[in-house]
């Protein structure tokens, strides 16, 4: 972006018309430097085929339609697709109608939301849970009340915590604390070292989407009631894939039960949209009373509601779809790894495929979109760091044995065509 | 909430069980604050009737659900439950699927998104427009991340701006100045005695959703041009309702080419839920590639687009909901205003009853519902100053001749039996 020097010279007592084009000066040079790190984001328009997922529709460049296979859905368990999720959004839909038609608390109060809360505080052993309207304003309203309602509160944040909670720790205004990503012993250093008389909040997810690598939630708990600190644990990429009933990895590792706070999404593994924290009575009344994220926005439509409702109750009973992602999972990671390339060391259902720079990263995605019918993201700065920009796969239950070995192939392929090394 | 001093004593070296009642002490007494002020918010649990709006079902304090009729829903125009909306969710719904699966940029971005960007850039006369999961979040992520492009910028913003305004604008850490509500010589004032050569933003709302009044919007864009200053009108309480194709206060006054910003949303008249911006492609092109609010999130479910955009297609057509609307508004301030009871000046839809104590507010509004059977909520500090406590109505084109009258009649009754003054 521009100096503010010369934006002072650049506004300056000229005409509108003038001033007009200063502004889009600095507009156009925020834009020009993304192309020129390319990383500029063009979005791929595509379509979903309803009940053949990860089969999709790609309108980019073509005439019509092309079919694809999508590699990158955050539907990691088709849920999105389940028989039992669409009859229940079509039921909503006709017993309510579209939206809401307020906050939570001016008639958008619904028994389905009352419901769902019910339910998702079950699924992780909570007093209560509370609805937002996505993941990114539950961790950004609870992580800004949550340090605002407690005077002078310190929040130590894992390094490779998510945008929407690093948003949510510097809006509180708040001191933070970053400690290097799942270090403990960099995070005990921190905690020693602050005042104990401080309140403390620990920040952090269970499974970083990104590396697909894990938190030692119990380690941290441990050190979280030596020091007196709060938990705050993101599961928005576990909730529903682990654990006996799909609580994510807290459930998994039998560790809800430390946590103060466990924030999830509706819109990954449970197939719809929206997000919610599980907590305390306590913790779940302040930061319905007090976070303006929540008070202050039409609550999430109930057809949504209902739809995620279905998810959670189903995904609670069944191990199915678990058990087949995992299986994908693993397929797919001992394909890649068999055929030299570069697959990194996720150790859950999440596969990243180093390239490490942005403009082939892209190019590579491109090839496999417009030769391959293969819809994979690349994945560049800021979401990951630079110098690590990556392909990142999702397989789920429904991806199968022979488009795990054609996806494998192309990728051998490209990478041969693109003079990249893989392993012997 | 506690002094910081307090707090330093209640947390420090004292055992784990021990801490955990300290924060609790201190989540108490944040909860204990809001019943002291009678503003602790218990939400209304209601389902509406899809056709036959505004009825609806209550099922609080009683045996099953109480059919009730609602008096405070922003789904304005019912168009929550119109035919064509209902008929676009479903076909969506069985087309593709519950949610998007991803981010825009990853996944998530299909071509009803698309669709409906440019049936809202057409709306507003913009090059383009871009989605957002909530208007909250889109007043915030715009106003913030325009405000952090812009380096050294000055934002102007009205005394009565929405809650998620003032977050996007706090959350930018640029310097603010407040104007008094639509005092224009204040605006100028303020604008006058700021650095010329300062990147400047003014950001405002085209009606008001408390008061119902109305910004005069060509006498802010002409001190706008006066300083060189660029505009963010915030219209969610008017896109749908107001212009001949409904494109909000700034298509009635044939203002919209002078906005740089307009932003809206799809929860209130549209009937669905999201939020918007429409602007020139350079505006959306910097807010869609900087905004984490925007690129961090799972796209809006394709069944709420598909909806949107079904409703926006049908009130750029037909005007018979707004007309409809409109009268019914007419009709309930006449009948209020004849009754004696203090109805505020609104020039809009909506329909504010001063009460000016948060005790008494929320008590008229339990009498209602539990003796009348009428649905509206008492609006309460933070959400209007403390002293202006209020009801606030929203007419819709469904609300009959015969329930305003009883609404009207109800009123006068409580009225009299709080010991409370109507006019002569």
């Amino acid at each position: 972006m521009t100096s503010q020097s010369t934006t002072a010279a650049a506004i300056a007592k000229v005409s509108a018309p003038d001033r007009k084009m200063r502004y889009d000066a600095i507009f156009d040079a925020a834009l020009a430097k993304l192309h020129g790190e390319g990383r500029y984001r063009v979005f791929i328009d595509i379509l979903r085929n309803k009940g053949s997922f990860p089969d999709a529709r790609c309108f980019a460049g073509h005439n019509g339609p092309k079919p694809i296979t999508v590699w990158c859905s955050n539907d990691y368990l088709s849920m999105g697709q389940h028989p039992k999720v669409i009859a229940a959004m079509e039921e909503a839909l006709h017993d309510v109608g579209a939206g809401s038609g307020g906050t939570r608390n001016i008639g958008g109060n619904t028994h389905y939301h009352l419901d769902l809360e019910a339910e998702l505080a079950d699924l992780h052993g909570k007093e209560g849970a509370l609805l937002f309207t996505s993941g990114y304003i539950s961790n950004e309203a609870t992580l800004s009340t949550l340090a605002r309602v407690l005077p002078g509160c310190v929040i130590f944040s894992d390094a490779l915590n998510h945008a929407s909670m690093i948003a949510g720790i510097r809006n509180s205004g708040c001191e933070k604390k970053v400690w290097r990503h799942n270090d403990l012993e960099h995070l005990e250093q921190l905690l020693a070292e602050t005042n104990p008389a401080l309140p403390k909040l620990i920040a952090f997810e269970s499974v970083y989407s990104m590396d697909g690598d894990v938190a030692p939630i119990h380690a941290i708990c441990d050190l979280a009631e030596k020091y007196g600190a709060l938990t705050y644990l993101d599961e928005v990429h576990a909730v529903g894939m682990y654990g006996p009933r799909g609580g994510g990895i807290s459930d998994r590792d039998e560790a809800a039960g430390r946590i103060t706070v466990i924030e999830g999404t509706l819109a990954k593994a449970i197939g719809v949209m929206g997000g919610y924290i599980a907590a305390d009575h306590r913790v779940i009344d302040v930061i319905r009373s007090y976070a303006p994220g929540f008070i202050f926005t039409t609550s999430l439509s109930p057809v949504l509601v209902a739809g995620a409702l279905a998810s959670v109750r189903h995904l609670k009973s069944s191990s199915a779809e678990r058990e087949g992602q995992q299986a994908s999972a693993a397929r797919l990671k001992c394909a890649l790894a068999e055929a030299g390339l570069p697959v990194m060391a996720s150790t859950t259902h999440i596969v990243p495929l180093m390239v490490g720079d942005p403009v082939k990263a892209k190019k590579i995605s491109d090839i496999l979109l417009a030769e391959y019918g293969v819809y994979v993201q690349p994945i560049n700065y800021p979401t990951v760091p630079r110098g690590t920009e990556r392909l990142r796969f999702t397989p789920g239950p429904s991806h199968s044995v022979e488009m795990v070995r054609d996806l494998t192939q192309a990728l051998v392929e490209i990478w041969h065509r693109l003079d990249m090394r893989l392993a012997a």
